[in-house]
C-alpha cells in the first residue's frame, strides 16, 4: 500500500498546522474580544427564541432575515449583505472566488494574518506595502503599487490589526479610483472608530466591506460575520459559500444584537473607547513604554523590556496578553486588548513592576 | 472604472448561484431531516450549559473535549477526529488539500451533488461510474476505474444519498486494497443502516469516514459535522479548516447529543427505520409505484406518473418531497425522507389519490 499523505498537495503539506498557545488567564486580552459577555436581555431572547425553534431541521438557506436586518442596522441594500460564519469565511469566499495563480493580492504590514495565509494557500501573490515609521498607512506607497503592480484585490484592514491605525475616507477614495481590482476594507473594528466607510459603497462598486460579531458584539463564541458590496459582487462570492454555512443559533444571536444594539451595546463601545484612552494616558506614564494612538479596541506598546519577557511575566501575574514581537516592524512591540476597568487596572499596575 | 466583476475568475461567474426552491409545507419530506425535533431533555441541556458561558469569548481554538466524546461514540482516537461546521465543510476540506489541475475525483452517481461541485471548482476532473441497473453500486465497475484511471480521490456515499443502497464492508475493502488515493466513504445516514466502516479505519490509512449530526443527531440547524480518520491525514485536512470553525453553542449541543444518544436519540432512530420498512411495503402496493429499498431515513420511488407532478400534487396537499428526476438515471423517480408515521400516513394517502 503506497502512502496516502503523498496524495496531499505538497503546498498543504508545507503549511504548519495553525496552533495557538494554550495559556490560559483569568485576565484574558490577547484576542481583542470585548471584555463584557452579551448582556443578559441578549442571552436571555437568543435562548428564548432558539427554545422555541425546531432543532432537527436546516436553516434558512439565505437567511434573509438577518440580511434585512444588517443592512437596516449598516446603512445598505440587503441584496448586498452576506452573513457568514465568522468574517474569516467570508473572506476567504471572496479570495476563492478572485485568486489563483498569476493573481496578485495588495496588502499593507504589518496585518491581520489570514490574508496573507489564505491568498498563498490559493496560489496567488502577496504584494505587501509596510506601514510608514509612526504605523500609519503609507498611503502613497500603495497608490504607487496599485499603480504599478495593478493587484487583483487590496486588501485594507481598518482599523488595522494590530498596530490601530485607520485609513481616512479621503485616502480610500484615491485608492479606490486608481485600482482596477477589488477593494476590501475589513472594518472588524469600526465600532470603536466611531467611522465606517459603508457610504463609499454607493459610488465604488469594487468596494468591499467586511464585519464581525467577534469583537464589539460581544459574539466571538457564536462566529458571525457579514460582507457589504455592490449587489451583483456579493452574489459572485456567495457561490463560494457552501450551503447553510450559518448555523441557525448564531444567526438569532445575530438578529438580537443588531434589534438591541442601541440599549445594550452601544453603551459598552463607549464604554471600551473611554478605558482605550485611559489605557493609553497611563501607559504612556510608565518608564519604558510607548502605546501606538489606536482606533480599535487593542493597541501596541512598545517595550524597552523584550516582548516575550512582558507576556511571560504577566503571565505569571495571571494576565494573557498578544507577543507580537514576531510580525513586521514590531520586534519591540506588545499588543493589549482594552479589558474592564479592573482588567485595566491589573494590567497597568503588572506593567509598572515589571518596566520598574 | 473597470468593471470589478472581471476580477471574479470565469469558471465562477459561469457557476449558476445554488439555490434551493422556497417551497414550504406542513409536511416537510424533502432534506432527510429526522422528523422529530431534538428531545427536550437534549435541548434544555444544551441551553442551560450556554446560558452559563461566556459568550463574548472564542469558542476553543480545537474543540477538544467534543472529540473526545466523538472519538468514544465511533469507537476511533481523538487525534483522528475533526468537527466542523456541518460535514460539508470538511468534504470541502479534504478536497481542497487533494485537488486541484491534473487531479482526479471518482464518484458513483447518482450521488450527493456536492462531490461533484466542489471537485469542479477546484479544477480537478470528476470520474463518475454509475449505480448498476438495480441502483446499487456497481464494485466491480469502480474497481476498474481505481486501475486504470488512478485517481486521487474516490467518494462513496454509503449508504448513498438519493438512492439509500449500501456498499458492504467486503466490497469496501477491495477498493480500499486497490486505491493508491484515498478513498472517502459518507456515513451522513449510517444509524439508519446499524452499520459502520469504521472499524476498517485502523488496517486502512488511505480511508476517510464524513458523518453528520443533520439526520440521525437531529441537528440539522445546527450544523456540525466530522470526520475520522488516521490523525496524520487529519492534521493535512485540518490545515483546510478556518480557525474556529465551530461555534460554542453547536459544539455544546453536539456534545450534549453524544451523550444522551442511547436514551433519547437511539430510540428515535429504531422507530424511524421501522417506519422505513412500513412505508416501503405500504407505497409497493400503490399501483404505479415502486420504491427502492434503503439503508437510509429516505427513499427514492419509480412512479408511472411524471415526478414532476406528482411534487406539484402532493405540495397543493401540503406535502414537501424531493423531485429528483434531474438526477442521472432517476427521471421516473422522486424522494422522499421518512416521517412521522402520521406524516407517512398523509403521504401515502396523497400518493394513492395521485396514482390512482
Amino acid at each position: 500500500m503506497s502512502n496516502p499523505l503523498e496524495k496531499i498537495k505538497s503546498a498543504v503539506r508545507g503549511l504548519r498546522a495553525y496552533t495557538l498557545s494554550p495559556e490560559r488567564a483569568s485576565v484574558k486580552l490577547n484576542q481583542n474580544e470585548s471584555p463584557w459577555d452579551a448582556s443578559e436581555a441578549i442571552k436571555r431572547e437568543t435562548l428564548r427564541r432558539m427554545g422555541g425553534r425546531a432543532w432537527n431541521r436546516y436553516p434558512d438557506f439565505v437567511p434573509a432575515a438577518l440580511h434585512e436586518k444588517l443592512a437596516a442596522f449598516a446603512g445598505w441594500k440587503s441584496e448586498g449583505v452576506l452573513a457568514g460564519n465568522g468574517s474569516n469565511e467570508l473572506i476567504q469566499a471572496l479570495l476563492m472566488v478572485t485568486v489563483g495563480e498569476g493573481r496578485r493580492v495588495l496588502i499593507s504590514e504589518p496585518t491581520f494574518a489570514l490574508y496573507r495565509q489564505v491568498a498563498t494557500v490559493l496560489g496567488g501573490e502577496v504584494l505587501s506595502v509596510p506601514l510608514d515609521a509612526g504605523l500609519q498607512f503609507d498611503v502613497a506607497a500603495l497608490l504607487d503599487s496599485i499603480r504599478t503592480n495593478d493587484p487583483d484585490v487590496t486588501i485594507i484592514c481598518s482599523p488595522n490589526n494590530p498596530t490601530g491605525c485607520r485609513m481616512s475616507d479621503g485616502a480610500l477614495e484615491t485608492l479606490l479610483a486608481a485600482a482596477r481590482g477589488l477593494v476590501v476594507v475589513d472594518e472588524a473594528y469600526f465600532e470603536f472608530s466611531g467611522e465606517t466607510v459603508v457610504p463609499l459603497l454607493e459610488r465604488h462598486p469594487n468596494l468591499a466591506v467586511f464585519r464581525t460579531f467577534s469583537k464589539a458584539m460581544a459574539l466571538a463564541a457564536l462566529r458571525v460575520g457579514y460582507l457589504l458590496a455592490a449587489p451583483e459582487l456579493a452574489r459572485e462570492v456567495g457561490k463560494a459559500l457552501l450551503p447553510y454555512n450559518l448555523n441557525a443559533f448564531s444567526q438569532t444571536a445575530a438578529e438580537v444584537s443588531v434589534e438591541m444594539y442601541d440599549g445594550e451595546l452601544a453603551p459598552v463601545v463607549r464604554h471600551i473607547v473611554a478605558e482605550r484612552e485611559r489605557l493609553f494616558e497611563e501607559l504612556r506614564r510608565v518608564p519604558g513604554l510607548a502605546p501606538v494612538a489606536s482606533r480599535a479596541n487593542f493597541m501596541v506598546v512598545r517595550s524597552t523590556v523584550e516582548p516575550k519577557r512582558v507576556f511571560d511575566e504577566l503571565l505569571r501575574r495571571d494576565i494573557l496578553i498578544r507577543d507580537v514581537s514576531g510580525y513586521p516592524m514590531l520586534a519591540d512591540y506588545f499588543r493589549v486588548s482594552v479589558g474592564t476597568p479592573r482588567e485595566n487596572d491589573l494590567l497597568i499596575a503588572g506593567l509598572k513592576e515589571i518596566l520598574g
